[in-house]
């Protein structure tokens, strides 16, 4: 068994010395012929040796009738022969020497029982001889730079793609194809594609490590369907995020129905759909809803100019345009920051009626004067300091006339920003697109869809600059490990919070009404009353809790009742006594909470206490662990937000405690990983100064 | 001063006998020139007649020195002179016998003082005349069914509108040729086009209305920037709702930028938002956020299918796009509800590993088997009880032979659900969508995009079915009115919103501290004592207000502790005494209230108390007068709904008193309009049986 490979094995993958094709056919249509056919047609350099057990010459070059009567083991081998055929030869070849197999074949797990016996069988072949697999059941690959496609979609029948710098890999071959003709329709040039198939070596996490690396892929476009390897995932995203590579990612399963749909649809397990949402976000990964964006935000990225201001420009010929631009903007987290006013008021000196603000709008009188569109947008351009330019010109690019006078007034305008966002809004043929975007701007029809764009690019522009973000924590050294197994009581669970650096409110185990009157004198009155046992996680239900008892007698009697009703409640549990802990009044009830994600593993939750995680669910996530900035980010995500930060004439909390314990909570759930089901710390309260967990329960694995 | 005429006399606007352009000009690219230019080219079967100081002849045809030497009035009057020039000219003719008159000549409201007053007497012609003008400062209109294009728009240089359903009317000329040329470009037919410019008569109100009664448009599409008469608005989208004609509307301005730009550029006022937003969705129009989004509902209404059930069956060919198209489903409020249990055995006795719940999924092997295209579209038309069946087929039609397999495949499934709505995402040439279309399928590319559309189609198909929703209840015939100008008390505004049917706490005034303890007594302990002076609407900031009373003590301690308080904060105040109150516990507080919007008059808010209308803004609105329909869909659309409906263990609340104060509310304060600022019942309390307001304060004019 040697270790996983890196993702500079892919390269027998996406440009071999030689290829061999198991189950070739002389039909340029089939399976096994269109591989052929589109690497002939490819001028692929190498040798490319068909093999049939009928032997002859399959379209056009001498067939071999096995693998065995290969001169040499192939690079790569392409395998297009019935599944249980399929082993055997994967396995020989690789032995032989063979560093990479796409298999077509299906009728693998996604079939049946004996289909995922095969399946296994791969991944073991995989994993003993370092050759790479992809599939079974995928579509192939293609490298476009080299012409290179071991493929046998049939959408290459209308064109191969065009070289570029789109690197693409999709969990589902038919809407990778689907990707691929929409990428191929709006001219954007790829380096790679690949589809993944039943996923049973080479994955999304691989290809996008690979794409990391590879100098000619520039943007990382990914359809997935559910992961399996948390870690693997996350550390090739931030290779991407690393190398500066925006990754475009659409993530299906949202829904109910969708999620259903997916796990039906795959052999993976789809995670809950707001754990993907936070953790991509996380990744500086632009999660696209819909295939329209994401093809927009790809396009935009290829432009490769990533602005680190959310500051808009927009100039337009029509105000009503600038209007919903401006609120498309705002949708989309854009700052239309208006011009200075020494600007403003040179524009409104050379044009009266126009609106100079931001947006700027020259009016229809730019008919009259193009002048008018080369100052205003340079204007906008030099003293606006805006990160993104947007220019809204509607049909005139179409006018030959004007459209020619309108190119001439932006280039004048532009040419002193080289390096700047510029943006078109236009209604033109693609040849003059063409044209507008070989002069260094990036052109949308739909000026909504253009404003998503920009705020997409902006994202990857914050991201790539801040590279990581602060790093989580170290785990402090007194931290213990969750016991595994075991059953922990409020007392014990807190106990370990607390050695893991989190606040908890002092408290005190009295086993008698005594004890307990000893504990509540030297913490202060009034005090709070607890059943101590591991075998009563809700303490309220069984009567297990009293609040704000003011003096002995208080404490006193409340301890009596508590144990007798715990007894009568639970019999058979064992009873510790009562926890003894100080009346904590003011401040705001909130809940750290840590899951474990199927697909993330360990991932903490934050949110207000009472209805707003109940009620409104306004919580928030992050995949553990992490530091402070992202805990910082967390606390101000959630809609409650205001109520800790001095809404309704409250005093301010202390956010800063909070954001510590959320970070070293996610640094506790990475290192016990796999020791717990969950953890609640509920509520945790924040004050004016510090912040401590009033109770907390951790379920043990 | 004649009444405002009705919608049909537009008709001399789209479709006179006979037209003169003053200002016109022998340049077929000026102003002047482009109507004469496009009357000839749409083959205008009445008088043309140029009016231009230099006589002569223009663009072939005799010209007139002057109006006056026209044989006749001519019907409609395009006005391209300067603005100095437009009142006397549009006076002259319209007292001659001109109905319409369609003023493109800018330098008006837009411009400055002089321009505004030009405007107003503008407005005054056309009340005085009954001749409708439209503009000035606008770009014209068209009537596509008859070539007819008195326009400047440079638009028409690339080609005139399709004939077709769409009637269109834009506040912003050059936006409005940019919604035109979408249209043209997406093949779209086009009834009418008329942009408002400055609205100084002919607004989007008439033009809706006339659209509404014209058998040609079967399709409203609208941008707005601001209405100023709620009245004609509302009524005219009300009278498309009843001619069951959809309309599409980009109201522009959402955002606190669009906004400001949106008022700077046209002299209307825009209304807020949110009660925007609100009035829309009241009259069943659809709100478009994006142009793009506008083009692809109004492509989709004018297939004219409007589902009433929302259940949506889906048909691929590739699993991954079956989840995209599900997830798209829930966004857009769409049920992808799952076959009935023996469809799906039935399919999957067909194809063993095929998805058969909804989506339903051929896979690949349609490939082989185009018999499962028809079987499976077939099965979810006839048994899911869909309302709109959406089928993807990604790039399939572009290849020729399979391409045409999968045609007749669908046409077989397909031909026995004439009127049911039929959904193909496709990538295709724009020649074989419009096959596709011919057949009888609505053809998106992208599956969200053709999700978010069949959920508009279903919106307005439920809007239309329900026609009007529950009326407005009467006003009690004993409510008062509202008196202007007077400053109310607490008790007053009580007693007014008790007149009009809302539901009050019992309360009684007391004038002194003996008077106070009586009161209590009759109305049972505990009670709530609150200082009575129309002075001192905001009664705890003078410290006016004492809760939970138990006793006869307690209630003269806290009289004569008020009254001190308010005499101290207030020494001018006039103090009536105190009001004392039943302490009301248990239930939930609500507020409503009732604010005068700018665009559309008065308008009810409601949402839960506290943090939620505070913090989350968690409220809704809807433009007054109102029935329980309405009321009832207001509370479901809070956020906070589940508090009234049993969450968190409490008991499920009175929602229809709740619904029935709302309803009454709404309809006092539309017979009250003009006559106060707001109105605020805060808190209004929803308990197990009944609902009562608490306190109430109404802000008079």
């Amino acid at each position: 068994m040697t270790s996983r490979p890196g993702p500079e094995s892919l390269r027998s993958l996406f440009w071999p010395r030689s290829v061999a094709v198991l189950g070739a056919s002389n039909e340029p249509s089939r399976i096994g012929g269109r591989p052929i056919r589109y690497l002939k047609e490819g001028g692929f350099p190498g040798p490319i040796w068909p093999v049939n057990t009928k032997g002859g010459t399959i379209q056009g070059l001498p067939a071999f009738r096995t693998l065995d009567e290969l001169p040499e083991a192939p690079e790569c081998l392409i395998v297009a022969v019935p599944a249980p055929a399929v082993c055997d030869a994967v396995e020989s070849a690789a032995k032989r020497g063979t560093r990479a197999a796409v298999i077509f074949s299906a009728g693998f797990a996604e079939a049946d029982a004996q289909g995922k016996l095969w399946q296994d069988r791969l991944v073991k072949i995989a994993a003993e001889t370092g050759c790479r697999i992809v599939g079974p059941n995928c579509l192939g690959l293609f490298n476009a730079r080299h012409g290179y496609a071991p493929t046998f979609t049939a959408s290459l029948d209308h064109g191969h793609p065009k070289p570029g710098v789109v690197g693409m890999v999709s969990q589902s071959g038919a809407y990778g194809s689907h990707l691929f003709v929409l990428t191929r329709d709006r001219n954007i040039g790829m380096s790679c594609w690949l589809t993944t198939g039943n996923d049973c070596d080479v994955d999304v996490a691989d290809t996008i490590a690979y794409f990391a690396d590879d100098p000619d892929t520039k943007v990382i476009a990914a359809y997935v369907e559910g992961i399996k390897d948390r870690d693997r995932f996350m550390s090739a995203l931030e290779r991407a995020r690393s190398a500066k590579k925006p990754v475009v990612m659409m993530k299906v399963g949202r829904s109910a129905v969708g999620a259903a749909a997916a796990v039906s649809h795959t052999a993976s397990l789809a995670g809950s759909d707001v754990v993907y949402d936070a953790a991509l976000k996380q990744l500086g990964v632009h999660r696209a809803e819909t295939t329209e964006e994401m093809l927009d935000v790809v396009y935009a990225a290829t432009h490769g100019i990533f602005p680190e201001t959310n500051r808009l420009g927009i100039v337009t010929i029509s105000g009503g345009a600038g209007v919903l631009m401006a609120d498309a903007a705002e949708r989309y987290g854009l700052d239309v920051a208006p011009m200075p006013e020494a600007a403003q008021a040179r524009l409104k000196a050379i044009l009266p009626f126009a609106a100079v603000r931001n947006p700027v709008d020259t009016t229809a009188q730019f008919f009259n004067d193009m002048g008018l569109v080369t100052e205003f947008t340079r204007t906008i351009l030099a003293e606006g300091g805006y990160g993104a330019v947007a220019v809204f010109v509607t049909a005139i690019p179409r006018n030959r006339e004007t459209g020619g006078k309108l190119k001439a007034a932006l280039a004048k305008a532009t040419a002193d920003f080289p390096g700047r966002l510029l943006v078109l809004c236009m209604l033109a043929t693609p040849e003059m697109t063409q044209e507008y975007e070989a002069a260094g701007y990036l052109c949308f029809e739909d000026p909504s869809r253009a404003v998503m764009a920009i705020a997409a690019l902006n994202r990857f522009g914050r991201s790539f600059a801040r590279g990581n973000s602060s790093p989580p924590p170290a785990l402090p050294a007194a931290a213990r490990p969750i016991p595994k197994g075991a059953a922990l009581g409020e007392a014990e669970a807190k106990a370990l919070l607390a050695s893991a650096g989190i606040g908890v409110a002092p408290e005190s185990l009295a086993r008698t009404a005594d004890e307990a009157v000893t504990a509540a004198t030297s913490l202060g009155y009034p005090v709070v009353l607890k059943v101590a046992s591991a075998d009563i996680p809700h303490k309220t239900e069984v009567g297990g809790v009293r609040l704000n008892l003011g003096d002995a007698a208080a404490v006193r009697a409340a301890f009596d009742d508590i144990m007798d009703r715990a007894r009568k409640a639970k019999p058979a549990a064992t009873l510790d006594g009562c926890l003894v802990a100080p009346m904590i009044t003011g401040g705001a009830e909130t809940i750290l909470g840590v899951v474990h994600d199927a697909s993330f593993g360990p991932v903490v939750m934050f949110g207000l206490g009472g209805i707003f995680a109940e009620v409104l669910k306004d919580v928030t996530f992050r995949v553990a662990p992490f530091g402070l900035d992202e805990a910082r980010a967390m606390i101000r995500e959630v809609k409650g937000f205001p109520l800790l930060d001095g809404a309704r004439g409250k005093p301010k909390l202390d956010q800063e405690a909070l954001a510590k314990a959320l970070a070293a909570l996610s640094v506790y759930a990475a290192a016990n990983a796999g020791r717990f089901r969950s953890i609640d710390v509920n509520p945790f309260i924040v004050r004016e100064s510090g912040a401590v967990a009033v109770d907390a329960l951790i379920e043990t694995k």
